[in-house]
């Protein structure tokens, strides 16, 4: 049950106040938009633009053109965490994103003493409006969850899952679509959330046919058991793109409009198993989804998109060890993850491997790489890893890490107000620009 | 229960936390700028600032906030060379940013058919106004050469020191100030460049004390026979905002306007060494240099100061190996250059060794890094490798190559036209709309 308590605002104003926002929101000296487009590509340093922009030329540079994220760039973001590490995770940067506060690494929307900050979402249901988040995670991993709940660490999934219902605005459940994966989460043996928010007149699909079909709000959409599978390794093209358009469709219209929060949530996935090829399918689903979005912008011109990132994950650059080059011509020939490859490679026979090595990636093994995998053939982590690097040297993909870094990422907006987002600024002020729209709309 | 009633809260969020937003000149007509300042950071992608930003707060999250770059950025940049690799030298970007036009890698100002391109420099004399070049490389290297010279390959340095004072338009020498390194092509054998500068007029300086006597153009300094020394490794704080100040002092009020060029050469050396208390340094003094430009706008309003990268070195990451940290705090320590380290490592008696190493970098050495210093203390590359390490390691700081990287890069842009260098942007953008302006200006 939430807490929120008076006395605790002051609180809470002098702990905002004591961390330094870089810049104050200018004024809003129009009117605020109606609608907001919140799009967060988890682990999406600017490299993975880049990147993303020459993947597309497929390394040509006589084909090189703005993407859409060039069209739509406007600034930069800081992001680093109420703590001395300057590297958040995506709890932290999800909580500052969605309150306007920073937090602890691992922080679900609660500050430093665990008590719940409001999160934009909670005000726009207070003001009339309606809530959307679209996720190719969980809808309870850690960003999505930022928006909804309130908990001192992101690992608790379940109970994560369970304030999705729980929480009440003014008698109304906050989210009113929510579109991804989590099942897991959502059906339990010690509670079904799905039968309870039907119960309470959402819609409900567990099929990507049926999530078409859905034709009214609220809807819930659960779509995989955990994490949708990565972009790269299955058929459909877009599915972040399907479920932003149907998210949009059903929010449209609504009487006081809405705040949809989409997350392009396994690009960060990727760059953790430093897989370019992962990364860059997620990118391309990402932008499809963004290309829906500022569509809608333009056929909802009360509407304000805004896309940033959480974070930047793997330390990515594009270009390893000396080498004047980077190869991104390479990336259309690797056909799945190195994770779904190392699996399927250690299915196979010796006199098959290079082969289908070449098949899956497009690449050749030489005898001194062929006799590395035999080497490590049965392990497969020794084998994900040695496969990794060979895609990264041949596509002179550079990492310096698993895990995040405190790069600054990039901010991209489109609509009324982005004019707001410009130049560089901090994670909260992003959510303070935002929550004060949020504010305005409604008084208008 | 009390209820937090959240957009009250965010209100008086905003109320307490006002600050005075971060100056801006004052409207002025839309015409071009009369003066432009061309600030070039060296290697200097968008990481380098942030770290710079973390690195000036001593990595304590309550001191973070905005230094003068993140005050100014505007946009980003795109730097690929006229090739399939995606990943240009400085000679290639140079000439992008000099002339509006691409060419291969190691091209000063020069078509893929070696026909010389006419640079921005060449424009600006040909129209009346004033040109100066300040570097702490060579004030023939790439990224300066190619302003004032044609040559198909950087490396031809005699050649493009002869051509700064060969070169005429209208009769005229095309830069009117210089200031950096490169003495030992200036006073060759086979030529005197300084005698033949000064036979035209020019006032000349070899040392500190001269430049800071000089009190007219045209103006000719050279203050060491290759680049200046590292910041790092020397007592003056900032060299290259005494040489940028000093040519904006000889430029200004010159009738038709000025462009100079400022050049932060060795953030790209340092990057090179993947040696991150020596980038940190480099970039403090062209901050600072960057301050004085500011000012110099501030007091000039008919001035532009536009600022980028021509490249991103090193791959530089804010995190390494999996750990979610930077360790800014931990690089005020370093006193020297690593190449300087370990010239000194290589002069100490082994009981020394500890002792000193902590003396110069607020670091410990573990049993094992000691023993692995012992195994190759007499070998210049192997233990400046292994000394670096130790640095980045501490530091968490992480580096992909040793040479560049396709990355885009910062673009800062005040005063006059600043407004055209917003968003995403590709180098040849940056040069035309430059070129633009000094044509415009010129019919003012």
């Amino acid at each position: 049950m939430n807490r929120f308590v008076l006395p605790l605002a002051a609180t809470l104003i002098l702990a905002a106040c004591a961390q330094t926002p870089s810049s104050t929101p200018p004024a809003v000296e129009q009117t605020a938009p109606s609608n907001i487009i919140f799009m967060i590509g988890d682990g999406m340093g600017s490299n993975y633009l880049t990147a993303y922009r020459y993947f597309l030329a497929e390394g040509k540079h006589q084909q090189i053109k703005p993407t859409i994220y060039d069209q739509l760039w406007t600034g930069m973001s800081s992001t680093w965490p109420d703590d001395q590490t300057l590297v958040t995770d995506s709890a932290a940067s999800a909580t500052a994103l969605a309150t306007g506060f920073k937090s602890f690494n691992g922080a679900i929307s609660v500050d430093q003493q665990h008590v719940p900050i409001g999160t934009m979402m909670q005000q726009a249901k207070r003001l009339g409006k309606a809530n959307g988040i679209v996720a190719s995670s969980q809808i309870n991993h850690a960003t999505p969850a930022a928006f909804l709940a309130h908990n001192k660490s992101r690992r608790n999934m379940d109970a994560i899952a369970d304030q999705y219902f729980d929480i009440r605005i003014n008698g109304q459940l906050v989210p009113d679509v929510m579109f991804g994966g989590g099942l897991t989460h959502f059906i339990r043996d010690d509670r079904n959330l799905v039968s309870e928010f039907q119960a309470e007149g959402y819609q409900y699909a567990d099929s990507w046919q049926q999530l078409k079909q859905l034709n009214q709000m609220p809807a819930l959409a659960l779509l995989a058991e955990n994490g949708l599978p990565y972009v790269l390794n299955q058929e459909m093209e877009s599915p972040l793109q399907i479920m932003t358009e149907k998210a949009l469709e059903l929010l449209a219209g609504h009487p006081h409009g809405f705040v949809l929060m989409v997350e392009g949530s396994q690009i960060d996935w990727c760059g953790h198993a430093n897989d370019i090829a992962c990364a860059m399918a997620e990118m391309h689903d990402f932008a499809r989804a963004i290309q829906s979005a500022k569509a809608f912008v333009d056929a909802n011109p009360d509407t304000l998109l805004i896309i940033t990132a959480d974070h930047e994950t793997g330390g990515l650059a594009l270009a390893a060890d000396g080498i004047y080059e980077w190869r991104a011509d390479l990336i259309y020939g690797v056909q799945f993850t190195v994770r779904e490859i190392t699996r399927r490679m250690m299915e196979l026979e010796q006199a098959e491997l290079a082969d289908q090595w070449r098949h899956w990636t497009g690449l050749t093994l030489s005898d001194e790489q062929r006799m590395a995998v035999l080497a490590v053939h049965d392990d497969k982590t020794e084998l994900r890893n040695l496969l990794n690097g060979f895609i990264n040297q041949a596509t002179r993909t550079g990492w310096t890490t698993t895990g995040h870094t405190a790069a600054d990422v990039p901010v991209l907006a489109y609509g009324k107000g982005a004019e707001q987002f410009t130049g560089f600024m901090d994670n909260i002020d992003i959510a303070k620009r935002l929550m004060q729209f949020i504010q305005s709309s409604a008084s208008q």
